[in-house]
C-alpha cells in the first residue's frame, strides 16, 4: 500500500521537503468529533525544531483543514491536512545531487526512482514528512482521551545518559508531564543533560542518537489478533515508518535473552477485583492482544545522519569516491523531536484497531 | 486482515492447536516453479521438536498440497497446505481451562474471543501454527534461492552464550552452513554450551530465550517503500506475527544510541565498480529502501512461558487467584524451532516485496 | 488479493474441480454464534446439480470444518472449510488439454498460467469453487438472519420466459418461500415452464441462462461508503467473482435510460412515524449508501458454456484451428444453481459491510 | 478502504463540494514518465459543464499538482492534485438543509454521518468529486497510450435516442474520434439528436439518463484473477463509484438472457497467426481474465435526481411530508459529463492490473 496505512482508518502521505506542499488523508473517523486545534497546533510544537538542539531550518507548519472538519467538528468523511513549504531553498542541495549522504536515503532512492524522484533535502525520505502524520495523530490522539487512553513517550536514554523510569502509580501523572513539556524527559535533571549533550554534539558538527519509551494507559484488553494483525506487528509497521527508527521492543524486549522463564513470566493476581500482571515483561501484550496493562515500548532512534563534518562517500552519477561536507541546516538530534511522531503513529495504530473491534463511530461517541 | 498477510503474495493462516488441522493457503505465485519437496521437509525438520531441548509432544507434520502444485510445479493459482493434528491430547487442557498460564494468551484470548475460542494447547494462538508458516515459507524461499537470494539465521545469545558474529567475506558459506544445520549456532562451541544450557533448564522446569540474527544476502538495492511499507516495516510486522519474539532490531539497532553521527553513519565507497558502504550499521536499509548491502537484522525471542514449575496466577472464570502447574508437553526454549519461522518469514517478506517490484512472474523466472 | 476477499470479514478462496480438495477460509467471524449445520446443508443443495437441469456429474460437497468452529459456536478465529473432490474424472479432459472450449476460460487461463494451471475441469475457474463459497455465505446468512436481515433471489427472466415481480408487501414471506425451495421462481407456473425450457435445452446439448433478481430486507439505512466501497460497487465485485455473471443493475438499472428524472426519482415519504420512499427505482440505495428501501439487484447469467454440441475452436498449443466436441458432463443451465452463489455472496458483503459499521462482535449478538 | 482504492496503483479522494478543495492522492506510478498536462486539461474540459446541457455551475478546476511530478515526469512518489473550489454559494443549499433530495444522498448521508457532513451542493457526495478522479484518470491513460491501449467511450443511448455501434474494423479510429469531441456520439446526427432531447429536458426543468458504451483496445490477453480480482469485478467496483451509475454488462450482458448457449459461446480462430474469437459476447473477457479481444461494456446512467420541478419529500430533522423546489443549478443531464470519468477509472483499473502484472515500473516504460 506504500503510502497508505491502516484497514478502518487510514492515512495516506504525500509531499516532498523541498515541493509546494507536504500533506495527508485521514479516512475513517467517526462523526461529531469536536477537534481542538489549538491542541493539535501544541502537538505540532512538541515536533518543531527548536533551541539550539535542532535544525536552523524553521516552518511555520501551519496545517490547513481542506476537508472533512466543518465548524471544529469531524464530519464522517475524509480529513485532508495541507502543509505549504515555505522555507524551500532548493539551492542548498544542487551541488550535492549526485553524492550519497552517508546513511541518508539518497542512494537507494535514486534506485528506487531511477533519479527521477525530487532529491532536495531528502524529498518525499525527508523528516518534514512526519509533520502531517503528527498532525493527524494528534486529532487521533484527542478521540483516544476522551475514551480515556493516554499515550506518552520520553528519552530514556540519550547517548547515554539516562531518563528515569515510568512508575506504575504515577504513570498517569507522568504522561500528561511529558505531554506538557518540549524536552520529554522525566527528570528535569536528565533533561538538562540530555539538551547539553546535544549541543555539544552541535558544536562538534555531529549528531546523537537515543531509545523512547512509549506507553499506553487506559487500553482495555482484547484489542488485537493473534498473527500479523497482533499489536506488536501493527505498531511495530507504524513506528519503522518513523524516520530514523531503527528498533523496537516490548516490554523487557531484548532483556528477555537474560531471563530465566520462570522470571520472565508476568504472573496473573487479581488485584481490586481486577485481574492484572504483578509484573509487566510482556509490555501489556500477550499473545499478540491487549492484556489491559500498560502498553510499553522502546524504540531506538538513530544520530541524526546529517551532520556538518566532512565524509567520505560517492557520487552515484559517476561511481566515483567523493567527499561531502554538507551545507544544509541539521539536527544535531532528532529524537525529541521523532517523539511526537512516535505518539502520534501509536494513536493512530490504536484508534485504527479499536475501530475494527468497536465500529466505526465508536471512537466518537462520548463515554 | 487478520489472518492473511501481504500484497501480491498472502498468506492465510488457520487452525488450532488441538483441532482436526492447522494449514494455510499461499496465494500470488509465480507459475511454472519446480517446489522441491525434500528441501520443504527439510525446512520443516529445523522447526520440529528433537532431542532433549524441545517438547515433548511430536508432530509428524507432514504437509499435505490441496491445491496449487501439480505434478511438482506451481500452477500460480493459490497453495492451500493442510497438517493434520495427530498427536492431539485435549485432556492435558481440561483441568487449567480458566487458570491463566502465565505470559501465555489464555486470558487475552478468553477477552478477545469470549471464551468461545479452543484454548486447549492455546488453540490458534499455539506455537504450531507456524509450522504452515514455515511449509510456506520454505516455497518462497527456494525462488529466492534460484534468484540468488539467501536466508540464514542463528543463535547470537542465548542466555547470554554468544555465537560467533556474520563475517562478510564468508556470509554465503556461513548462510549455508547454518541452513544444513539443526540447531542454528556458526560456533560448534557456542552451540554445544548452548544446548547444555537448554537441557540444564529443562532438568529445572524452566526455560530460556535468547536472540537471532538473520542475514539476507543477494538481495538488490532499490526494493522497498519510503514509509509505511519500508523493508524494516515489513519485516517487522512479520516477525511480530511469530509467537515469543518481543523485538527487532536492524543493523546497529539499540546500539545506536551509543555512536555520534559521525560513527554511525555508513560511508559510500566504490569497489570494484559497485557501490557499496564500508560498515553497515543500518543493516543494509536507507529510508526503508534496500541498499545492496546484506540485510541484518535481530529478534528477541522471550524464554517459553510454558514451563513445568508451579506458578501463581488467576482462574479467569472466578477471578480469584490460583496456582498452576501445568501437566502439558513443553519446550525448554523455541528459540532454535523459531530460527525456521523467521527465515520463513522472512523469505515472505521480501518474496512478496519483489513481486510486487518486478511482476507476478518474476519469482518464477530462470536467472 | 487475487484470491481473498472483504476488509473485515474475508474470504479466501482455493482448490481446482479435479485436485484433492477445495475449500475456502472465513475470518473475522463473531465469537459465540451457533452455526446451523443443517441449514448450511440445505444452502449447499441449493447449490447442487439435480434431476435433469443439471449435470450428471454428482458431488457429495460434504463440507469438513478444520477450525473456527467448536461444538457448533464459531471461535472467532478463521473458519476453514474443505471440501474433497470425489467424483473425479482427470480422463475426461485430456482429449481436449489444448483445445480452447468456446466461452470457457481456458485460453485465458493458458496465457494466465503459462500452461501450468490444472486444466481438468476448468480447474480454478470451475463452478466447483462456488461450494465453498456457498458454504461460507451460508454461515453469515444465518447470522445476518438473526439480525432480521434476509436475502432471496429469483429467475425473474429464463431465456424469456418471466417470473412474477417481487411485491412489497409480501416480501418477506415471497424470500421465505423461494429459500424453501429447489428451484427459485416465485410462481409455480413459471418454475414449471422454465424446467422445460431447460429439459427441452439439454435434448438438444444446448443451454439457456437467464437473469437473477436479488432483494436483501432489513438492512438499515446508513450502511455504504460513498465512493468506492458503495454498497453497489461491493456487491458489483462480489457478484462478477460468480462464474457466468456478466452484468449487473441496481433498482431500475439500464431502465434508468428510458426516464426522465422526474419518473426517476424515488420521492420521499413518512409512513407510520417512519421515513421511506414511494418507489424504489434506486435499489435501496444512495449515493452508495442503503436508504432503509429492500436493498434490489438484478444479475445477467449467460448459457453455460458447456455443451454437447460440435463446436469450432482452436488448439492454442498448435494455433490451428480445430473442433471440439466435449465429453464431460455439463450443465444445461447453471442460472438456478448460482441463485445459492448470489445468495451467499450477498450475505458476505452485506455481513462485512456491518461488521465494519458496528464492530466486530455485533453480528454475533442477540438482537 | 473507504476513499481508497487500488492495489500497486492507488487513489484516494477527498472533499466536498462546496469545502475549501478537493483532490486526490495518486499513488504507486512509474517514476519518469512524462505527464502531457495539456492532455490532462483536455480530459477535464470533457467533463466539464457547457452549453445549455449541462449546469450553470461552471469551476475553472485547475489543478495543483502539490507533489510526484517534477519538471513534468512522475517522480514515482504519491501526487496529490489539488482543485480549488471557487465557485461555491453555500447559502444556495441552507434553506434544503433537512429536506431529502429525491434520490441524491441527502438523507442516507445524514445517516451515515449523523448530520455531521457538509451537506452544501451533496458535499462528499457530489458530483464535483469525479474532477480529481478524472485528473488522475488522465495521467493514467496517458501511460496505457504510450503501451498502445485506447479507452474510449459514447453514448449509445441517450433516454431512447441510440448513436452507431461499434465497428470492430474502425476501432482504433472511432476512439480516438471519441476522445477528440465535447459530446461523445459516434454518429453526429444522433450527437445533434441527443443534445436536443438534453435541451428540452432543461426546458421542462426536467432531466434524462443513458447508457454509456466503453471500448478498452490494444490490452493484452491473461491479464485479470479468475476471481475476486476479475477485470469484471474490479471495473465494476470502480464504476459504481461514479456518482449516478446503476448498472453494469459486459459483452450481450442482460441479452445473454435471450441466447442458446450455441449462439453466446464465441467460438475461437485463428487469424493471421494470432488467436481470436469470432464474436464477443463475453466483452474480451474469459473467465475473468482478458482474452485479447476489445474489453466491451456498458454502464448505466440515471437521470440527473436534482431537477427544477417541485416534487414531494420529506424533512428529515422533523419527520414531515414537505415539498422541495431546488434553487441550484443543475444538469439537465450528466450522462455526456459521466463519459470522462467512467474513461478515467477505466484506465485506473487497467493500470493498476497491469502494474501487479509487470511489477511497478513497466507502465513507464518505452515500448
Amino acid at each position: 500500500m506504500k503510502n497508505t496505512i491502516g484497514n478502518e482508518i487510514t492515512i495516506t502521505l504525500f509531499g516532498e521537503s523541498h515541493g509546494p506542499a507536504i500533506g495527508c488523508v485521514l479516512d475513517g473517523l467517526p462523526s461529531g468529533f469536536a477537534v481542538d486545534m489549538e491542541q493539535l497546533a501544541r502537538d505540532m510544537d512538541k515536533r518543531k525544531a527548536f533551541g539550539a538542539v535542532s535544525t536552523g531550518r524553521r516552518e511555520a507548519d501551519q496545517v490547513e483543514i481542506l476537508s472533512g472538519i466543518k465548524d471544529g467538528l469531524t464530519e464522517g468523511t475524509p480529513v485532508a491536512m495541507l502543509i505549504r513549504n515555505t522555507n524551500v531553498r532548493r539551492n542548498d542541495y544542487d551541488a550535492i545531487r549526485y553524492l550519497a549522504r552517508p546513511s541518508h536515503a539518497d542512494y537507494t532512492a535514486e534506485i528506487r526512482y531511477r533519479g527521477f524522484q525530487d532529491a532536495s533535502g531528502g524529498g518525499h525520505f525527508s523528516g518534514r514528512l512526519t509533520a502531517p502524520l503528527t498532525a493527524a495523530g494528534s486529532v487521533l490522539r484527542q478521540m483516544l482521551f476522551a475514551k480515556g487512553i493516554r499515550i506518552g513517550t520520553h528519552i530514556i536514554n540519550l547517548h547515554g545518559i539516562e531518563d528515569d523510569a515510568f512508575q506504575e502509580e504515577s504513570l498517569a501523572e507522568t504522561v500528561d508531564l511529558l505531554n506538557s513539556r518540549q524536552f520529554p524527559a522525566i527528570s528535569e535533571k536528565a533533561a538538562e543533560k540530555m539538551i547539553k549533550e546535544i549541543e555539544a554534539a552541535a558544536r562538534n558538527h555531529d549528531s546523537v542518537g537515543g531509545i523512547l519509551e512509549t506507553v499506553i494507559i487506559g487500553l482495555e484488553p482484547g484489542i488485537g489478533e493473534p498473527e500479523f494483525d497482533s499489536v506488536e506487528s501493527r505498531l511495530a509497521q507504524a513506528m519503522f515508518s518513523v524516520p530514523a527508527v531503527k528498533g523496537i521492543e516490548f516490554g523487557a524486549g531484548f532483556g528477555f535473552a537474560d531471563m530465566y522463564g520462570s522470571q520472565a513470566n508476568d504472573r496473573f493476581t487479581v488485584a481490586d477485583g481486577r485481574i492484572r500482571t504483578v509484573t509487566n515483561n510482556n509490555g501489556g501484550i500477550n499473545g499478540g492482544i491487549s492484556n489491559g496493562m500498560p502498553v510499553l515500548f522502546r524504540t531506538a532512534v538513530k544520530p541524526t545522519p546529517s551532520i556538518g563534518l566532512k565524509q567520505e562517500t560517492v557520487n552515484f552519477k559517476t561511481k566515483e569516491n567523493s567527499v561531502i561536507e554538507t551545507g544544509g541546516r541539521h539536527d544535531p538530534a532528532v529524537i525529541h523531536r521523532a517523539r511526537a511522531v512516535v505518539d502520534a503513529m501509536t494513536a493512530f495504530v490504536i484508534a485504527d484497531m479499536l475501530a475494527s473491534h468497536h465500529g466505526r463511530q465508536w471512537l466518537g461517541e462520548k463515554i
